[in-house]
């Protein structure tokens, strides 16, 4: 038996929006344990340079191995198109980004090879969806929209607001009119609106959530190691634990909106250190 | 005659709010040369903690004295909170920020001694326009109100749009039902929703820009100490400089939108240096 099955798996993101795809990750593996990183001091990354976003991106997963974590995964868009694949050449431990899942499933899922990226204006702005999704198949049209005023809108709470469907049918009406078949939700944010996004964009576009894509890409990628967590055998205490480099409140605020736990125990911790 | 009535005005802000500031100058003392920096790569303050705004404040204050500045202006609201009593103690040159000015008229302003506060909520959490006014009468009661949509609303160009009025109509219900009389636009960005908010507050509410009160604080201290700067005898060169940490695309188009001026100079610099 791997001793390291018992590990927990390492979730970091610039902010808040990651507690998504950890959210994924806890229903789809209910078995295993979570350390979770926001780096809430620090955040947004869309606006910093690649080689600042790869300085932080260390410095977590230097923290983040401090915590004998036995996976990674980059809950961040920025992050997972800045600085992935250079770690990923450093470590023996796997490691894992948003952005690849939800690309490959998007590419498979599309008819007419016209896709619809959103996503805040620093992840559009480095391609990095079109770049991978045209690796994949370079038929494919992709279409990318930035959404600034969703992230603001998610975390005033305002989810099935009259506001917010206004805003999101405008930011939305340019690629309805392009024809497209496939939405990929390109912001960690975003699963948040998903059932208003699905009816504006009606039925016959299929929404793609890469954190949902990226929990099952652990899940495979864990079994496929022999790195799976059983089932444990007694009640265990609470398996998951929240780090983050500033203002702790804000977080646990945001993360018991969207989680179904109590997360009182958010520790903040000095993240240059590392 | 005072050889430093030619040096320029040094004007900083986390990002490219502060613009509002600079335009205030520009208006009200039309003959002043300005150096603007925004520190675009580290936007927002309003999330770090007060070591780092103080940190990031003393930096920027170096670099604007490698461009000979006489005096300097805090257009960002942390960072007045955070960092401009400690430098006024390290510095020889004078250096306003925009809380006092924007408090002192309020305190004036008042006749029901009920006043508003509107600003991001990092502002309204550090309470400092409150600090400020019960320093000035212990007897007014201030009542703040975060506005979180009103800076990404501002940024996307909805000025004068039904979701910025619903959304500003939400936001300003409270502060009515309280019947304050007088309303701080308390963020930088907060000058271009001032027509829209003046229109749901009432003719009965004054509002208060810091900005513009900042802009004749500066005119009344540069003329007692005798550093304003005549007019200049002939046509001289565009007397404004803009420099920012990071992407100056986006801050030139959002300069170009709020400034009556072709801003295609911006230069990125590296505030890490100095």
């Amino acid at each position: 038996m791997n001793e390291k099955r018992e590990a927990p798996i390492g979730v970091f993101d610039s902010g808040v929006g990651g507690l998504t795809v950890a959210r994924e990750i806890m229903r789809n593996l209910p078995t295993e344990r979570i350390v979770y990183f926001g780096d809430t001091a620090r955040v947004p990354y869309g606006n910093k340079s690649r080689e600042s976003v790869l300085r932080f991106s260390r410095q977590i997963v230097r923290f983040l191995q401090t915590e004998q974590v036995k996976a990674i995964v980059v809950a961040c868009n920025t992050a997972s198109a800045y600085a992935l694949d250079t770690i990923q050449q450093e470590l023996t431990i796997p490691i894992i980004g948003v952005v690849k899942p939800g690309a490959r499933v998007a590419a498979e899922a599309t008819r007419n090879k016209r896709i619809g990226v959103i996503g805040t204006a620093g992840t559009i702005g480095t391609n990095i969806y079109t770049d991978y999704i045209k690796k994949i198949n370079p038929e494919i049209t992709v279409l990318g929209k930035a959404c600034p005023l969703f992230v603001p809108l998610v975390e005033e709470g305002w989810l099935k607001d009259p506001v917010t469907v206004e805003v999101a049918s405008r930011y939305l009406k340019d690629l309805q009119d392009q024809e497209i078949d496939t939405l990929v939700l390109g912001c960690t944010h975003y699963p948040l609106l998903r059932s208003m996004i699905g009816e504006i964009m009606g039925e016959s576009v299929t929404l793609v959530n890469p954190a949902y894509e990226t929990a099952l890409s652990l899940k495979r990628l864990l079994e496929e190691r022999e790195l799976n967590r059983p089932k444990p055998k007694e009640e265990e205490e609470f398996p998951y634990r929240f780090y983050v480099s500033d203002l702790a409140e804000k977080f646990t605020e945001f993360a018991n909106f969207i989680l179904p736990y109590d997360v009182s125990m958010t520790q903040k911790i000095d993240i240059e250190k590392y």
